[in-house]
C-alpha cells in the first residue's frame, strides 16, 4: 500500500536504482498509535537480516540505525554500491557475529529506504504523503520495529544496539519494552538531545526548507529535487560528525589539486573539496523530508521526560544488562552524556558497565575501524550469550 | 568614487538606512597592491574615531573588528540602533579609556558598511563589483588600515587590537609592521584558521551560493538580496560563537511560548526561535558577497606561511609588547591556538604576556561583559601607557 508506483519511484535518485528491499506490511489489525496522537497503518517495514534465527528464537540482535543510516548492515549497498555501514561489525567472527547471531536491522519509520515515510503514497489521497506524515518521535520508530519483532515471532531479543540515534532507539527500547530486551548496548549517544544538537538540526532543516525546490515538501510531486538545501544540511552535520583533531590529521590546510591558493571561491581546500562530496552524493541516496522527519525525532527525544523529568525512573527494576560507550573525541554526543544514563542506570540499581573509547576519530568512531570498539561489543555479547545460554559458534 | 549612487544604495536594506559614514579615498598616488597580485585604488576607507589624540599622536588605539563586526565601537549603531559592539569595552574609564586614549575602528576592505567592497561600484565598469572585486586577504586589510593610519599622521599605534579575525589582524599588523607598533592585543583568535573552521565558513559560502537570488554574486544588480542562504550562513556561524554550555545554560530544551511539543517544523524550541531571529536580524545589516570575501580571507590567513612556515619567524626581534587572551570554552578558536601564538613569541623572545579567561560564554565571550577581560585589558593597557609615558586622563 505504501510501494510506490514506478513513476513515483522515478522521481528520486534513490529510488530510481530500484534497491532490494525485504519489506512486509503490518498493523492491518490495529494502527500504530504515534506520539502526536494520530495512526498511521498498515505501515510497510523494510528490514535485512543476517545470520539465522535458531530454534529457540533466542539470538535475535535488533540493530537500530542512525540519522542518515538504512537497513543495510554488510554486503553490497544496494544504492550507493559501497558496503553497508556496519560491515566491519556485523559477519562471521565479528562482534556481530553471523555464525551465532540472526541480526535484524530496518529502516525507520519516516525513512526513505522503503519504510514508511514522508516520501510513501498516502493511501487517502494517492499521492506521496510529503509534509502531511505525521511527526513522527524516536518511541514511534521503535513500536514500528516491536511491530517487526513479533511478526518475526521473537518473544524477547538477545540485543538491541545502534549508535548516535541508534543509542536513542536502544534506550527506548530497553524503557519501553524491558521484557522484551535481554541486553542493549547504546553508543556515542544521549537520553536527550541537547541545545546545541537541536541548533545543529535546526540549521540543516532551514537549508533544506529554503531550497525553493524543496517547494513547500511537495518536491515530488513537482519533479523536482532540493539538493541545494539537502547539500548544505548534510555539509553541516558532517563537521559534527568529525573531532577537529580528526578534520586537522585528514586535512589540515592542505590544498587541493594545486601548489598555492587561487584567490577564488573554488574548493581549494582538501577539506572544502571533502565536504562538497559529503553534500553531494548524500542527495543521491536521502530523501529531503525524511532529513526534517528524522532530525525532529531526535530533537523531541528526552527519555527524562516521558518518566516524570527522573531518567533513572525509565530504568527502574529492569533485568536489561546493559552497555555503555563514548568516544573522548565526540562533541556531539560527548561522554558527559553517556555517562548521565550510566548514573541513571546506577540509580536504577541497573547491571550496567561503562566504557570510554580513547579515539581521535570523533562522533563517527562508531562506524570506524576501532579496536577497543570491537574488542568491548565482542567482549560484552560473548559475557551476554554465556548467561542467555547460547551456544557457541 | 566607491560611493553608492541612491539606486544602487536603495538596494540593500543596511544601505537604505543612510548610515552615518565617516570615511576618506585613499591610494591615490600608489594603488594597494593585494595578495593575490591585482591592484586596487583608490579605496574608500570608512572608519569611526572616539576620543582625542594626543599632542605627540602616541596615544592612538587601533581597534581591529571581526567577520561580521564594523566600525562602530560604541554609541548607536547607525542601521540597527543597538550599542556598538564594543560599547562594554570602549568609553570614558573603561578599559578603552577615551579620555585617555584615541581609538580608531574602520571598516575592513571586502566590507560592507562604507569601505571598498563587492557592493561597491567598479570604476572601470560603473557597475557593483560582486564577484569581480579581488579576492583579498587578512594582510591586504592590515594594508588598507595603514592607508589611514598615515592618513592620520600616525607614526607608531600605542595598541592595535581585536577579537577573532580582529586578532588575526592585530597579529599581522605586529608581523607587518613592528615599528609602528607599540603593543598589541590578539584576543580569541589564532595564527592560522584550522580545517573546522574552513569547513563552517565553506559551508556558509554554500548556504549564500545556493540561493538562487544570489544570481550568480550579481544580485545588486537584479535587485535582489540572497535572504535565506546569508540567513542560513549565519545560523550555522551563531552556533559556533556559543559553548555548548552556554547554549544549554540560556535555552536547554525550553520550548518557546508553548507548554509541550507541536509536532511540526515551527521554531518550537526556544534555541530555534533565537536561530532563526540571528539570521533574519543578519540579512539586514550584512551584505552577501562581503561575507564570501571576508570568510575566504580568513580561510587564507596562515601567518607562519608567510615566513618560511615557522610563526616565529614572523616576530624576529619585535620590539612589539604582546598580551594573548584566550578563552576557556571557546571551541572556535581555542585556548590551543592561542598558545601556539604564545609559544612563537617566546621562542622570538618577545615581551609576551598570556590570559586564559575562565568563562562559558564561548567564542562570544570577548563581546559580552567578563569582568577579567575588562581588568586584563585595563591593566596591560595602563602598564604600556605608563611605559610609553603617556599621562593618566
Amino acid at each position: 500500500m505504501t510501494m510506490q508506483t514506478p513513476d513515483q519511484a522515478a522521481q528520486t535518485p534513490a529510488a530510481r536504482e530500484a534497491p532490494r528491499h525485504r519489506s512486509v506490511e503490518l498493523g492491518h489489525d490495529e494502527p500504530l498509535v504515534l506520539d502526536c496522537g494520530l495512526t498511521l497503518g498498515p505501515v510497510t517495514i523494510a528490514y535485512e537480516t543476517y545470520g539465522r534465527l535458531n530454534a529457540d528464537r533466542s539470538n535475535a540482535i535488533l540493530v537500530c540505525h542512525a540519522l542518515t543510516g538504512d537497513q543495510y548492515l554488510t554486503g553490497r549497498h544496494p544504492v550507493t554500491g559501497k558496503p553497508g555501514w556496519w560491515s566491519l561489525m556485523v559477519g562471521p567472527g565479528l562482534p556481530f557475529d553471523t555464525e551465532r547471531y540472526f541480526i535484524i536491522c530496518s529502516n525507520v519509520i519516516g525513512g526513505c529506504m522503503g519504510t514508511t515515510g514522508p516520501k510513501s503514497i498516502n493511501p487517502a489521497t494517492g499521492r506521496p504523503w510529503g509534509l502531511s506524515f505525521p511527526v513522527i518521535t524516536i518511541a514511534d520508530m521503535v513500536r514500528a520495529q516491536k511491530l517487526l519483532i513479533d511478526h518475526l515471532g521473537i518473544d524477547k531479543l538477545f540485543c538491541v544496539t545502534g549508535g548516535s540515534m541508534g543509542g536513542m532507539q536502544a534506550l527506548q527500547w530497553a524503557a519501553s519494552y524491558p521484557e522484551r530486551v535481554f541486553a542493549a548496548v547504546p553508543i556515542a549517544t544521549a537520553a536527550r538531545h541537547t541545545a546545541q544538537n537541536i541548533a545543529f538540526h535546526e540549521v540543516g532543516r532551514q537549508a533544506i526548507m529554503a531550497d525553493p525546490d524543496w517547494c513547500g515538501g511537495n518536491y515530488m510531486e513537482h519533479s523536482k529535487v532540493p539538493r541545494r538545501g539537502l547539500a548544505v544540511a548534510r555539509m553541516t552535520a558532517h563537521i559534527t560528525y568529525l573531532s577537529e583533531a580528526a578534520l586537522h590529521r585528514k586535512f589540515g590546510r592542505r590544498l587541493q589539486d594545486r601548489a598555492r591558493v587561487g584567490y577564488g571561491f573554488e574548493a581549494e581546500f582538501q577539506v572544502e573539496s571533502y565536504l562538497r562530496h559529503q553534500g553531494s552524493s548524500f542527495v543521491e541516496r536521502f530523501d529531503a523530508n525524511s532529513y526534517l522527519y528524522i532530525t525532529r525525532a531526535m530533537d523531541y527525544f528526552d527519555l527524562a521526560a516521558e518518566y516524570g523529568g527522573t531518567l533513572a525512573n525509565a530504568f527502574k527494576g529492569t533485568p536489561v544488562r546493559f552497555c555503555i560507550i563514548s568516544f573522548t573525541s565526540d562533541w556531539l554526543f560527548p561522554t558527559s552524556e553517556n555517562r548521565d544514563i550510566v548514573h541513571a542506570l546506577n540509580a536504577a540499581a541497573a547491571d550496567v558497565s561503562f566504557v570510554e573509547i580513547e579515539s581521535e576519530a570523533g562522533h563517527d568512531a562508531f562506524l570506524l575501524d576501532e579496536p577497543e570498539l570491537r574488542a568491548t561489543l565482542g567482549g560484552f555479547l560473548n559475557g551476554c550469550a554465556e548467561k542467555r545460554g547460547l551456544s557457541t559458534p
